[in-house]
């Protein structure tokens, strides 16, 4: 952890905030290392104050260093307000109205609320080694998973069977699934966000097959495509034109890029095929604690890619009642080039 | 879902409301049927309208029945703004700051946003006939795996291994745990909210076990506290507290009582062997699409008990360092008396 309180600091100082009162219990974590479900942080000049309940005043020992632990009993808003002052910035993008009302009621006198919500989040973007190397696991994880999931075969089992497979494979491994998992065959690979269902998989189909671990707090994030049989003409080619996509996309990827330029260079590649109107969704999005935060790789991204961002690559094609194809990696933006984290084969492999 | 949009429309005529715009998940899946990740429902005289996007525009289809379903494009909370009209109740428990001040910014003339949180939470805490029955099934198969779990026996074995051995067993049977499955054994049982870990269980321990599955939607929850032999004078009588108090609990519970006074029935058990001050949390909480929801039955719960809620009843006693004991019974309330759907046995059971 770091530093990553001397970064929120600097940022506060530039927006003009004496306090940050950070409650989103995914940004707490990343601050101070605490990963129970009560807790807050205080951050200012000379000020980093980390707040739970008696249920967890052991486990903060344990896992905070650097902030000063403090275990609230009773009133919790009002044992935060005491320790407030001045311009005090809150994540008004996680902060409930009510809960807001409640904390103004508590706030003394001449401490005044700004919405500061991101500001967080805006420092998780980029990486740092134990970050890039808990991600690396998680997604090796889920690659060791899938493939032998894959190994096992596809053809005449249900979705939902070959994505359960997959789950225990991962939680067999220490992981958890980190999204729910998506095994979607022939019409329903149509759908980006398909729930695996009791369709059993027959010869012939495309499968989509989504999936990642989550590993000590952090996620991974991969699909490959898979045909069981030849899945006629038009699924080449759609196949082909997608993994061409892939790949200029990760050739356009590198630090100073925005985020729709990206997007965009996936996009031509798709639209010259006819396909523009079947790939209905970004090109990529951030993963880390979360299995979606910045930057975002999309048609109106402003976000400006940076070294030790690690994001998605996954375009898509969709033929509504008939098939679909993604193909997504998972990188690590760097300044002398991408770190592929995803290690399966990219050519499209038959499966039983 | 028959009937739901009729009661919370009488419920807002109450409150002097015109709408009320619905946009917790789990409200929303209440009200309309509908199970996807992004979906808002408007209730008013006469009107019930479901919003989704394209995503889901199939499956809001299937699912919801007795609403307009609307797939919006592009402007999600434009398309919101503007199907709203006079005093608009909002969830502003759920709703985020940014939320509703980028709704305020949308919404037409004359439209004005009302604090009205808990109004759906209210509804749900009377279970219907479904309800109830989803409920027994999924107690039903968390005991069933509990049992097969107890049988294979404890000792030897991590609390983890444990934890996991049940959670497979519930996703085996098509669930999935409810909850972060808890198994702490001997000093671990202290922790009322332990999380499993790499300890292993030995003999001559007390080992707290709650857990639940989630069916269809609906959570149980139950726990047991079993001994890997015998746990020693203190344990017999900490255990036979925690027993009595729970039994004095159950008969308690009637529609018209408050949570307070049910809460006290075990408490002054407990409080009378000398241990009050070792009974750190609320003796129960009601139980639905959420593992915790309304009523509460606490030191200072206002809620008056009704027909038809589904609590759970769990005192327990906590000697730091040493061991714990908790009880935890699901029960449905009726005019008639109790139903309980935990159907596992609470003398002391030796596991080994």
């Amino acid at each position: 952890m770091r530093g990553r309180g001397d970064r929120l600091e600097a940022a506060l100082a530039e927006q003009g905030l004496d306090r940050m009162l950070v409650t989103d219990l995914t940004n707490v974590r990343y601050l101070t290392g605490f990963t129970g479900t009560n807790g807050a942080a205080i951050c200012g000049p000379d000020v980093r104050i980390f707040l739970t309940d008696f249920r967890y005043t052991e486990r903060a020992a344990a896992e905070v260093s650097e902030w000063e632990c403090v275990t609230l009993t009773g009133d919790w808003l009002g044992g935060i307000a005491e320790r407030l002052t001045g311009k005090v910035g809150f994540e008004d993008d996680h902060v409930s109205v009510r809960s807001l009302t409640k904390l103004e009621g508590k706030l003394p006198d001449g401490v005044e609320p700004v919405a500061a919500g991101g500001a967080v989040e805006a420092l998780r973007r980029v990486k740092d080694e134990g970050e890039l190397a808990a991600i690396a696991e998680a997604a090796k994880l889920a690659d060791a998973a899938l493939k032998a999931t894959v190994e096992d075969g596809f053809v005449g089992k249900a979705e939902r069977t070959v994505a359960g497979a997959f789950d225990a494979r991962v939680r067999a491994a220490g992981g958890e699934p980190s999204f729910d998992t998506i095994v979607a065959a022939g019409p329903n690979g149509a759908q980006p966000h398909a729930e695996p269902g009791p369709r059993v998989i027959e010869k012939g189909e495309l499968i989509v097959f989504d999936m990642g671990a989550k590993l000590d707090g952090y996620c991974s994030d991969g699909t490959r495509t898979y045909a069981t049989g030849d899945p006629g003409e038009e699924g080449r080619r759609v196949y082909e034109t997608v993994l061409a996509a892939q790949q200029a996309a990760l050739e356009a990827i590198r630090p100073g890029e925005k985020g729709e330029d990206v997007d965009a260079a996936a996009r031509t590649v798709i639209d010259e095929a006819g396909h523009g109107e079947h790939f209905g969704h970004g090109l990529g999005h951030g993963v880390g604690l979360d299995i979606h935060e910045g930057p975002r790789l999309s048609l109106r991204s402003d976000d400006v890619l940076a070294a030790g961002e690690v994001v998605t690559v996954e375009p898509g094609i969709y033929l509504a009642g008939d098939l679909g194809v993604r193909i997504e990696d998972l990188v690590v933006i760097g300044d002398g080039g991408l770190r592929n984290l995803s290690s399966l084969p990219k050519d499209l492999t038959w499966v039983d």
